[in-house]
């Protein structure tokens, strides 16, 4: 590691070593229908090729690289075979690799094609220099706490799904609200009436939850945010919570009422079902280019620099 | 009118008039499910008769009551024919029955057999006192602002319907967001990445846009509410606007989105569609007994005299 | 009045009439110790010498203007002689000059030398053009609605200010929080336990009162906010009345504590005095140049139009 | 331990072991100028002699107890004594109380002579059977973080403090904001202009932090939230740290501003100063009766059980 690198003293980070990682196998997907993505997609190549890694790509991402790879095959499978998944997109695109990449503890690096996400955090006319750099493993590694959400109707689970920003049980648009009860490590807590609830991690507190009224939690934070959405009571307010916390939402009353994991996987709820929510066994793990900073990064998106008067 | 009788000072209310008003036609109406409903609708109707007033019920509140009425006949006819409205149930009753009654200028009084609701604010153990010094006249009358809405697409209006709380625009539980428009005046103001957007009455401020971060309007102030649920963009607070105010609200994206009328008439959105909203034409009237504050209420329902620390 | 011509359709503005209104006496007012006030007050004069206008400045602006008045008057004075002020400087030198324009009628057309504020909406590089326009009586006329404020101590008036954005009683640093009891109209609505209480027109919806978590009031919207500043009871939510309201606050307890008034006059508060806050009897008038749209600065202000993901 | 005994199982608490744990010197502390202090001292002491404990007060409590101490002297020495301290009081006691003990390790003990408070948890006419359960060692053993705060000016040390609660940057009664600078881990996160910030601990996230709009940390969660109080930029939401964050609060601008710990202790603030904050080397530790459960606890302090409609 070159003298005087910046790493990020605020986030959990570690170096990769001193010797360079071994990055033999690097999966690259890339959002397959945006215009931007085949000439990052072609560049992104040729720096994996000018290493002499093998390059595998899911089938979508293949049919739009300019670039040939070593392998395609789908998602999961690149997920049990690569060493390093580099995501060209944006926040989503990465959002949706996580879910595959961190059960094998696959790192993840994010190109973003547009402005600067809050994970997919190298610029499109960077990549040859921070993927580089990120290659010879100058670079900050972080851990980002994941979900496992359950759902289980009368005793037996009927979807189970992981996810990096949220938990969300929401009513329908045609409903007026639904009555939930929640149970944390086997306690009652309370039931609500309100528009949802949100089970976010410090990943997913600047997201949806924000929206929501939820706190910003600091992504080196092990801990839950449990938000509720327009609640009756007043007094709901956000609480976070141990990232060892056992959260167990429980329908009362919504017809109509959905549970989705990060907005993609999606199951209609009916009254008796129960969303079990717990800490992933395994976090997605991002690298971060030098010179990354989770506040710096925040106050730009959030404009932390501006008044309204 | 008796001395020293004390009608709220703080709401817009005008005195009956000296001579009691002639209430010679009463519409009552009941939540026809509820089993506490039928004895409270024979005191009702015991009072109604003991001033030799002609009583009108709907099919619904005929089946329930114990007492005949004079004619049985569907809401519309009611609102046509009574001088007075009677309404046996609670918040959601008396909202139902505003839509139809306001439009003729009937007035309302509400009896609750809860607890005092925000609306109905007679408990069912003072109807005899209560309905009877309304009757006299030794009442407050108060006006509240209606919402017209009508929905738009394409040119041609598909729906219209009042609101006494609030007309809500929602995205459906399975999407992520909506994504409108809203123009006031014909000025554009903004577009809006959120949950939905609830325009609100006085009436409605204490209701959903209460839970959604709205401010209390008071109900002697001709204004409605603009409060944008779960925003996208964290400076899109609450505004309220004069009453006289054309508000343009126009689905851009939104898949399963809908429209909603005091959470009673309801209709899927197409992108593209506009809701129009205005204050309607004619306002609710409601009667309180002697006695009633607003605030005092208001202060009952939202514990403001418990803290908590 | 030239075809064409844009005039805001929302806020309640009329037209200075068809013949250019007679502007003969003008008040000049700039914020004397900013380094960019003298070469814009230059200008200011010379558009208004191209038009026999008689030019009176308050000593400190004499003092910095590099063009010479016809009178030089303290504030009062020129508020009883001019038939306009123009005010050089920002929100807060405008806010400053209104109060004591307003009770004289005295209209007021802001110019900016930062950023546009929410007040001072012309830009000192549009002098020229714009103030011209505003003199031929191309502009919106607009009222502002102003508070009245009086401080009792024992039955005896302590102070006595207007205040265009606000009144405000809060805690010392020193101490934890006060307790204060609000009447409205002579009817009590509650007593509480907070950093302060704040009592906005709708020029202030959109300062403090908005950080205190406040609604923004359109400025046609006659209305008064009662905005909680960190409430130890957390369903005290800001109220919207109506103009007509008298506010009464009486300080309970609170070490400490003060009133103010725009920041500007303020004084220490004993247990048992009461601020007094009623509507002012003449609003302030802001005379706007041709293009002006409240939610069009606004929605600049807020940025509206950028979202945190 | 009796076999069935019920400890709550969501806080991180230890059972005192299997044989009583050995409270030989017990400090008793009470409120010594609340008139139904002295009945319940009385009732304390009886307990604890006979048990035959050693019985210490500090010199008010002395005065106060009808029942005599077996030694009298300050608060600093009585934590050097004791293996537990009984507070009667309430939370603020307690409190003040937690900031002397913690140092030492002695775990406290709260009863509370009005309604339960949040740390309090022993009612008055519970106290025999409690306390006795507590000196069996039939309870559950809480650690609750406590922030150590520094006050640095010119690079001196001038005030140092300790805080349960929170340490709070305030601005005066009279100025109209504070601006500072905020620092974690010595990288700089963001300049505000606002009220005040707090830095809370979960205890102190349910107390002043909350009515600022903070979010609930979970007691058991190692975290810090940083609340800023009407903050001028609406996007400066409350954060939740991990409690090993250095956290440093610098004054920029605001005369009069001040620091405050716990609303005890409390310094003039200087333009240039800094105040450093930091999870303190030893949490303070409270002991429950059995059956406590903390969120059984916020639910009947905050009401969930209500709605407002």
């Amino acid at each position: 590691m070159p003298p005087g690198m910046s790493l990020d003293p605020v986030i959990s980070c570690d170096l990769m070593g001193l010797m360079p990682p071994a990055f033999k196998t690097v999966a690259v997907v890339g959002k397959s229908d945006a215009p931007a993505v085949p000439p990052v997609l072609a560049q992104v190549v040729a720096v994996l090729r000018s290493r002499a890694v093998r390059v595998l790509m899911d089938p979508p991402t293949a049919d739009a690289s300019p670039a040939e790879a070593d392998g395609v095959m789908p998602l999961e499978q690149l997920a049990a075979q690569a060493d390093l998944a580099v995501v060209v997109g944006g926040d989503g695109t990465l959002l949706a690799c996580a879910r595959g990449m961190a059960a094998h503890g696959v790192p993840l690096v994010g190109i973003n094609l547009g402005r600067l996400g809050f994970l997919a955090d190298i610029a499109a006319d960077q990549v040859s220099a921070s993927l580089a750099a990120v290659l010879d493993g100058v670079c900050a590694r972080e851990e980002r706490l994941m979900l496992a959400g359950r759902l289980r109707r009368q005793g037996e689970e009927v979807l189970a799904s992981h996810a990096m920003n949220d938990i969300v049980l929401s009513r329908a648009a045609i409903g007026t609200m639904i009555e939930f009860a929640v149970h944390i490590d086997g306690e009652f807590i309370y039931s609500l009436r309100a528009d949802g609830i949100i089970a976010a991690t410090p990943t997913g507190s600047t997201a949806y939850a924000l929206s929501a009224g939820g706190p910003i939690l600091h992504p080196g934070l092990s801990a839950i945010a449990l938000v509720p959405i327009s609640p009756h009571t007043l007094s709901n307010r956000p609480i976070a919570l141990q990232s060892t916390s056992r959260i167990d939402i429980q329908l009362i009353r919504g017809q109509g009422a959905r549970v989705n994991f990060d907005s993609h996987a999606n199951e209609a709820l009916e009254p008796g079902d129960v969303v079990g929510i717990a800490c992933a066994a395994k976090p997605a793990v991002l690298l971060h280019p030098p010179g990354y900073r989770y506040f710096s990064m925040l106050r730009g998106k959030l404009r932390w620099n501006e008044r309204h008067s």
